[in-house]
């Protein structure tokens, strides 16, 4: 099968198409054959060589499938072979073919694209974790995002606009901002004009956010918990901005703020199709209603996976970024 | 009535005795003649002038109490005159006569002295709700705790005996730590003369705690989090080392810890009540049946106040000091 590969961490162009043994699906396994596969930050990291695939995961880059089951390891009493599927994988994704645990595999609606199918799972299982399960949120309550046009932020958006909740994101340019706005967004802060801190105090009445999902860290952190109500919660999904913070933890004590985070890919099976579960059950029937649809950006052939990466790094995406097999 | 008060803020010398009116009892309080008010440390940091009695409280010390209830307010359907009960008050405690929430009196049972009833509330609070409600610690857990042989050190190691858990402590000498092993700790570090990121990992065989319960924070709280095993939480109650804290925001994404922290005195009064009903169902009967008895340390009349303030200052009490009236 065709997958895009890299010998050596490097910038975009260190990818290049290469020729690979069609995976064999072991018990619980689906082998899917990939239509399209979602672009996500991590890959990006990864093949910079900053993020080593977790032990067990394919070497082959990409996050997330949508395609059709064509074979299916033991153990699976249901018959899966045929079914269009979304899956979120530990990798492999950038190839062919793909093997996914059938427990992180989601039905792809007859009346969604699998283009869109494949832009889902990345970023609603880890949206869904952090928000509403690690972080707590509940309608009414308002959350904070940076990087508002972000595959991550505009999830973010479409899920606050679903179950009810105040979402405020930050974005680069005032272009972003207008994006973000028209995506669902309540309010969006140019951050590079204007100071977010601040900003958040006025839309808020001097109240502060409920939830912060933080894919920045590093010297935001400070300024992300004086943005915070009290009882509020601090969610890190990334350190693109540096891992070391300095905090207050007088603040943290005296408005019983909470920090945590989580990162998706290294963890067990079993925790992943908990997840699934639950977004079977409250998630997808808005994606089977199409009341929820990704965001797209563009979609690069496979052979293209270079200018994908390109695209992601230049920021100058608006929500995901697919690769056609 | 007589009373423990201050002109301006100080040392232990600034507390002198004062007469000032019977306080009286509002709708849902009652008035308790007090035998015996606990001393605690956010007493002393009062009285050095950087811990403000909140909005409405009494301006005179002592956030808990022992006595016989002889007066009370509107709208107490159930007659408390006469009670012996333990209370904790936002202020007030250092006097003959002190007016509490009946939602926030325990009942003190016949076999206990109203000594050891009055040092119960403040720790006892504290520690069930930022150890076992927001710090989410359950049977079989290890727990970290700072300062083995102070009031809420002993407190957590009988509550960690009670449900349980395995519990480590960290003492500045090796005569405290002694006395927090016959108190009940699992293992007591002496931090002085040794690394307690490197015990605890002995300790733990690698594994880490589940739980820190912080009262020290400023550089301590890297340390801690070194500490914590995957999925851990840092609690932190005081900031007696300082309110700044570095930490690597990775650790805390990669390993999902969660950091958060309470003060009880600002709570809202049906925040305390439900505290108290939780510590009425679930602790109160280890009180009654004598398995739960507080770690005394010494007893001083109210007129020296000020040599149980320098007691609590020196450091060398071991367990709970108390007023007596």
């Amino acid at each position: 099968m065709t997958a895009a590969g890299f010998d050596a961490p490097g910038g975009p162009e260190v990818l290049r198409i290469e020729e690979l043994p069609v995976p064999v699906p072991g018990a619980g396994e689906v082998l899917i054959r990939v239509a399209y596969a979602g672009v996500n930050r991590p890959d990006v990291i990864q093949r910079q060589g900053f993020y080593p695939a977790p032990p067990g995961a394919s070497p082959i880059l990409g996050l997330e499938i949508a395609g059709e089951v064509v074979a299916q390891g033991e153990g699976l009493e249901q018959r899966a072979l045929g079914q269009r599927v979304c899956a979120l994988v530990t990798g492999g994704g950038y190839a062919e073919y793909c093997v996914a645990k059938y427990a992180h595999c989601l039905p792809v609606p007859d009346e969604m694209s699998l283009a869109e199918a494949a832009a889902l799972p990345e970023t609603l299982f880890t949206v869904w974790h952090n928000v509403f399960e690690r972080g707590w949120a509940c309608e009414g309550e308002t959350l904070l995002v940076h990087g508002g046009t972000s595959g991550i932020g505009t999830m973010a958006i479409k899920l606050a606009n679903l179950f009810e909740m105040t979402i405020i994101v930050t974005c680069g340019s005032e272009g972003k901002c207008d994006a973000a706005r028209v995506i669902g967004a309540d309010h969006a802060i140019n951050y590079k004009a204007e100071d977010f801190v601040e900003r958040v105090k006025e839309i808020t009445g001097g109240a502060g956010v409920n939830l912060v999902l933080d894919m920045v860290s590093g010297d935001y952190v400070a300024r992300n918990l004086a943005c915070l109500a009290e009882d509020g919660r601090h969610v890190t999904i990334a350190v693109l901005g540096g891992m070391k913070a300095e905090i207050n933890m007088a603040q943290v004590m005296s408005r019983r703020l909470t920090m945590t985070g989580s990162t998706l890919r290294a963890r067990p099976d079993t925790f992943k199709a908990a997840v699934r579960e639950e977004i079977a059950q409250i998630v997808w029937p808005f994606v089977e209603s199409r009341r929820l649809r990704p965001e797209m950006d563009l979609t690069f052939p496979l052979a293209e996976a270079a200018a994908a990466h390109e695209r992601m790094q230049s920021g100058e995406h608006i929500g995901k970024i697919v690769l056609e097999m």
